[in-house]
């Protein structure tokens, strides 16, 4: 719905006439949905799913026609404490082909290494010898160099490659320029606006999301958006980029990820109207292997994660609240975020 | 935040020339808020409120700075069964004072008076015998002609009057424009926009606010929004209201209402800049007051709500879903709702 079925420019012209109703009917071929709920909603629980659960991800983003499944990080595995973290800190290639067996649907594989956590010259092999299709590179502003690299790396080995610059919202605009410049000169296919805090009105996506298509664009790439849930806005946020014009879409299923968790992919699938779509598989998966685990893992909107959403505040605190063995209190709370 | 210091030709011009800077610090004086917790929850209770719930609301409502309380409906009293509905389906004085005692903030009262369903003539009493403020007359678009008597009726005794036409996603567009004709001409200070069936996406907000105002500016009022949570998009579409020029917005504590709730006042009060406004007492009465009937009453959103927000349905259907004993299948549901 509503403007996924044309170009940017078009859409924008489209707006300027309010003519809603010529644009709301068909779709944007070029959006590419990207289902994350193994591998963000593994914050909440040391990427220990059982693999029953990763397999019914998997077989709905097949089922649904979702583009890619993001299955976990190729994290370092050098100095690391054996059971501390699951299988999908690391995907290896072992654990991959356990889930995806010989790939039988279009969805693609995608993992997220981090600047500076991945050993990414040994444990991403070459394409030809993995079940991972892409890498995605997560960065902050001060790792750009590092993440240039692994870009480049993952890219000549044969991956499609996207970089995800995260907590835009506390990046001085100077910087983000300078960060958007190199990243349009490197071999990613697309460049991810993070809302990692979920602190971004309708309105600052509207101005970031113009302001990497215009570094992207240039330089014949594609630009994303990946939302947190803080402020309730998560999928109006993910909205508000398509309708700018992103096309690569991260989501989870039931919203499942880090503190208030991501744009739910059952509201996404259910706006998009590519037929290539399909919410059954999504609300199967749902109902079935996610909200099961709602309780034990506790992702999800409630005030804590709202107030550091307002404060464009990493969750942590939130998360420490949330894990008390006695319920706190919301408002103590909110004074000691506003005190720090 | 963000659009609420302009007017609406302003803001139209900042966004044009994409210069979000200078006008996301600041507020818009006009915009007026109304909590209508206790009327719009309590379509998931009957209205049966312990009066403790009442004053918490009441008083969270004074010490925050919301502008309007809308403490229940003006509901018709022949025929009724005593006890079947709890004391704010009919609002009489004596339970309105027992709440609100000598009024000590500047929050006003309101109360719904649904278009047939009320016998506002002897119901209502002059201004001056009453502790309300204001009456809100709720009508479907059939109503009108009934509307419109109500809202004279009301007027003339004394009150501020808005009129809420109701399940708007479903009208006709040449059935709302001449509705929309007939409003500007009542007596009404403001023309609420209201998604019923929470189906609207922003670009559809952006789109019936514009075409609101153009019918209540030249008549000199207002136009409001109240929005529901089917798509997470009940916070999400009140911006959009504010950013196009709504000064009337509904929010209630913890987003209560029927089915997946209403805008949440605790993220609408977050966001507003204006120093009048409190954060602190919303998020007291929201942990202490509301949250604790979480389980009894069952809003907020979920996947039934959400088919009926996506396929622009009552949501009767999934109220009885999840009122059902044993769990139901969302799946099969999802297809009843196809078929149905």
């Amino acid at each position: 719905m509503k403007n996924q079925d044309k170009a940017v420019k078009k859409s924008a012209a489209a707006k300027a006439k309010d003519s809603p109703t010529s644009r709301w009917i068909s779709y944007r071929p070029d959006i590419k949905v990207l289902d994350c709920t193994i591998r963000d909603g593994g914050l909440m629980n040391n990427h220990q799913f059982d693999d029953k659960v990763v397999k019914a991800v998997y077989a709905a983003c097949v089922e649904a026609g979702i583009d890619y499944m993001e299955i976990g990080y190729k994290g370092s595995r050098k100095n690391i404490t054996p059971g501390e973290y699951g299988a999908w800190k690391y995907c290896t290639e072992d654990d991959i082909r356990r889930i995806v067996g010989d790939k039988p649907g279009k969805t693609k594989i995608s993992v997220m290494a981090d600047a500076e956590r991945c050993d990414y010259h040994e444990d991403i092999l070459p394409k030809d010898q993995s079940a991972i299709d892409m890498v995605r590179v997560a960065t902050y502003i001060s790792q750009i160099p590092t993440a240039l690299d692994m870009v480049k790396d993952a890219h000549d080995k044969g991956y499609e490659t996207c970089v995800n610059l995260m907590s835009v919202s506390t990046v001085p605009e100077r910087e983000l320029d300078e960060a958007l410049d190199l990243l349009a000169g490197s071999e990613a296919q697309a460049i991810y606006l993070v809302d990692s805090f979920g602190a971004l009105y309708s309105e600052q996506v509207h101005y970031l999301i113009r302001k990497y298509l215009h570094y992207a664009r240039a330089a014949g790439k594609e630009v994303g958006i990946h939302a947190h849930n803080n402020l309730q806005l998560a999928f109006a946020n993910t909205i508000e980029g398509i309708v700018m014009g992103a096309n690569y879409l991260d989501a989870t299923m039931a919203g499942l990820g880090r503190g208030a968790g991501n744009c739910p992919m059952e509201l996404l699938i259910g706006f998009l109207h590519n037929p290539k779509y399909h919410l059954r598989p999504v609300l199967t998966c749902v109902q079935e292997a996610i909200e099961p685990q709602r309780k034990a893992l506790g992702w999800g909107f409630d005030l804590p994660y709202m107030l550091c959403g307002f404060l464009n505040q990493h969750p942590r605190a939130a998360i420490k609240f949330n894990a008390a063995k006695e319920p706190g209190d919301i408002v103590k709370f909110f004074d000691t975020l506003e005190e720090a």
